[in-house]
């Protein structure tokens, strides 16, 4: 609204509307662009039914043509637009749209169906970019703040369930055997650790009396130690809830935080009700 | 009990005992209808049961009138009683209501008897009646708002999940592949919610030693996150249970938080009741 | 060790050993109890199993009669050394311990074996009495309190979780039908219970498209909701541990429980400190 | 860095290094055993995988007998530097450095291979010097406490668990029956806690309706009861947070609880500093 905004050249107003999200026309860019992700994503998950595959092949490699366009194009103006476009390059996201956009021209070149595939799922990595749109939203913040600092407590116990999952898996081995599925160590870890994670998938399960009751041992002990990163997280959303409360603020200095029933400021000393 | 009551005409105290259950009549209609609702959902059950519905086929026909007429004189009643009937008529309740008595008229003119069926499932959405009645009983309120309040943040972590499965669904259709049951990014989508949520069906499960990785990986990572929600909604609780519930305040200094039952202002010393 | 204690006849003695725990013999008599009580289980767990039953039926029956007679002099012994001999023999208990008595005797009779066995797993129940010694040794009476007063809160929730069952089985029933193993209504009840709990046996699953994407839809539901019983208990756990923080009492009238920072009592209204 | 420390024999310097972690040289020996450790882990793991067993089986005997080398010079060492050396030798860790080098000693001997295999897979338990050296590293001494805070509880909770498993288990034998099966009562506690713990394998799953019934009850009173380990240990974290962690008083009035950086008491005024 200001007169020097009104002096933009072109680039720095094409600059707003593909990197910020606070004005009508870079908010709408952001919507098209989550709208386009979201259709090369289905796209993807189209094409993997064979049926499906076979039935539209033209419609699919039309479709995704018309994406990839859209994709080179949004790629080209990041670059234009900026004005180090070393650091758009090289960043993350980056190199996440390069990798969308590269492998449908490979393809030509190189012919392979098979690997276009492959590579064409790095185009899901764009999902991130929706995150990042959606934390504008608002109470993600909260959570990725309170999850980063329960971060450490909870490697610490994801660390314990993978060293209980080896001794389990190396005891289940020895105890089952490959007779009854339990054909490698590292095959009996993996099943430890759908066991203790509670899924239980059912491919392999253990036969003997022996290893059905370490089994049970090991699920009442999985169901038990589920507490534990619950109790972390728990904790850290109460703490975050209950810290401030007080809503005082000093008449001489304005510092906040007081204590309930404080009748001085602990910060310039002076009487909390002013006289 | 008041004299302006009396004179209530009987469309009023149809009303009354139809759309209230504050008075003696009105509990007893909501519970004869919550009788009838039951058993309709317990006469659907054991339609289904194809054994059942072959032995007791005429004995079924005759009690689905019954309680189809049962209910249609309910839906005349509660039209004929209410001042605004077209508030009653489109409102979520009134249009279950006709859905859950229409499908029994239809039948007949049609003739089409598994139609019929899928349609009077609908009949189960009648439950929520019943639970509008325990709503009266009294903690679910607590609950509701509880989980209202936490609903933002569950939301996020739920489209959270959503984009892990996506991901982590891609990439396992590419490392098992249709030769071993994943066979589109669909069902392999399918499989990792099965995993995350650790409920772990095993109709598909990984096959491959790097699949089988991957899977250990999602499902510690489920593991690990399953404590999100836990901890969103034990704040909320935590947060319920230690908001001051005593709002008494001195009458000399004005001071509240006083224990429940205190005599004296713990601030100025004075009676609390102002004597 | 008081008198009136010496004088005490053989009935009140041996009341004292056989109801009460608070002396070295009844202590002893609970302990030599318990002991029964556990072979008893393993007695009957072991000739569940056909093998061993077989091999070692004459031995089984011995231990059987065994068991049996000190069982019976137990429930003689609590009868004559009873003031109240109905209050004891109509009590849970009472119950309990003639039924896990009386079958042995009948199976004599009747020459019933598998009937014999059903009503002896009876005395499993008998389980409870380890469960009332093991009160006295601690931690258990706060986790029963702590779920007693969760308690109408978890059944609303349970309630809850049986209504959404009840509503998305019908669905899932009408969507996979009787062709995908979900048979009836009350089977996929059945299912959706399985799954909602993040149990997934696996033996029913969806096949269809449809289904898979409904059966998603509950798990992640399912995912959402295992946090309210979780935040329920842990709030009613957090509110018992921080109640009591204040240790003042009054110096006049030894009123505890007083707020953090209270100068005067909040009971007899003088100063806290006493002056 | 004084000059005692300088006068150091050889024996006490080793000593330093091989049983403590804080100069560089006892860090350097930590994370080369770790190392180690880690690969004769591995080792074990890939020996395990029958294939690759017979492809690399020269290759493994010679990386075992280095390991084994390795491990024998650190448990010479371990004994010559201490100076009790039988309070290292009969401790845990020193039984099983033996065990984690005997075996290989013992397999030429002997020559079995399979006896071997098994006794090697006790090198697994040196997993817990990982953990012991991992305890530096910050957080699990937290997650230790709190849990070790919890124990009583929830020792009471999985005792609780396992005698529910009992009586459902026989329930569920007497009502489903080894033709369904479950072909022992052993057999069907070892389901029960599969279900209770919502693991759900499916290798065992009731067939009859009463079965299903009762197996629906005993899945939401699993998802129900999973709360309680889940609170008890919320609590605990909690509670730890809340703990003042000031310890400041003001030197005029003696008040404490003062907010971390108050300059002034909030009791008095008077500076916290005491000028």
């Amino acid at each position: 609204m200001k007169e020097p905004e009104e002096k933009l050249d072109w680039k720095s107003r094409l600059h707003e509307i593909i990197y910020e999200a606070d004005t009508k026309m870079g908010r709408a860019f952001d919507i098209i662009l989550l709208v386009v992700i979201l259709l090369s994503i289905a796209l993807v998950m189209l094409e993997s039914i064979a049926d499906l595959n076979q039935a539209y092949y033209m419609e699919f490699y039309i479709a995704e043509w018309i994406i990839t366009g859209v994709f080179t194009i949004e790629y080209v103006l990041r670059i234009i637009t900026i004005k180090q476009p070393k650091r758009y390059i090289f960043s993350f996201y980056g190199i996440v749209d390069l990798l969308s956009t590269l492998p449908s021209y490979i393809a030509i070149v190189s012919g392979g169906h098979n690997m276009l595939f492959a590579v064409r799922a790095l185009r899901l990595l764009r999902i991130f970019r929706i995150l990042k749109i959606t934390r504008y939203i608002g109470e993600s913040d909260k959570l990725i703040r309170a999850l980063k600092n329960s971060r450490p407590k909870i490697l610490v116990f994801l660390f314990a369930v993978v060293i209980i999952s080896v001794i389990m898996g190396s005891v289940m081995f020895l105890v089952e055997g490959p007779e009854n599925g339990f054909t490698s160590i590292p095959v009996a870890i993996y099943w430890c650790i759908v066991t203790l994670t509670t899924v239980g998938f059912g491919d392999i399960h253990p036969v003997t009396p022996l290893g059905q009751f370490i089994a049970s041992f090991i699920m009442i002990m999985g169901y038990g130690i589920i507490a534990v990163p619950t109790g972390i997280v728990s904790a850290e959303f109460t703490k975050n809830k209950t810290i401030p409360t007080n809503t005082q603020a000093c008449p001489f200095c304005n510092e906040t935080k007081h204590l309930d029933g404080a009748e001085f400021c602990h910060n310039c000393g002076n009487k909390m009700n002013g006289k």
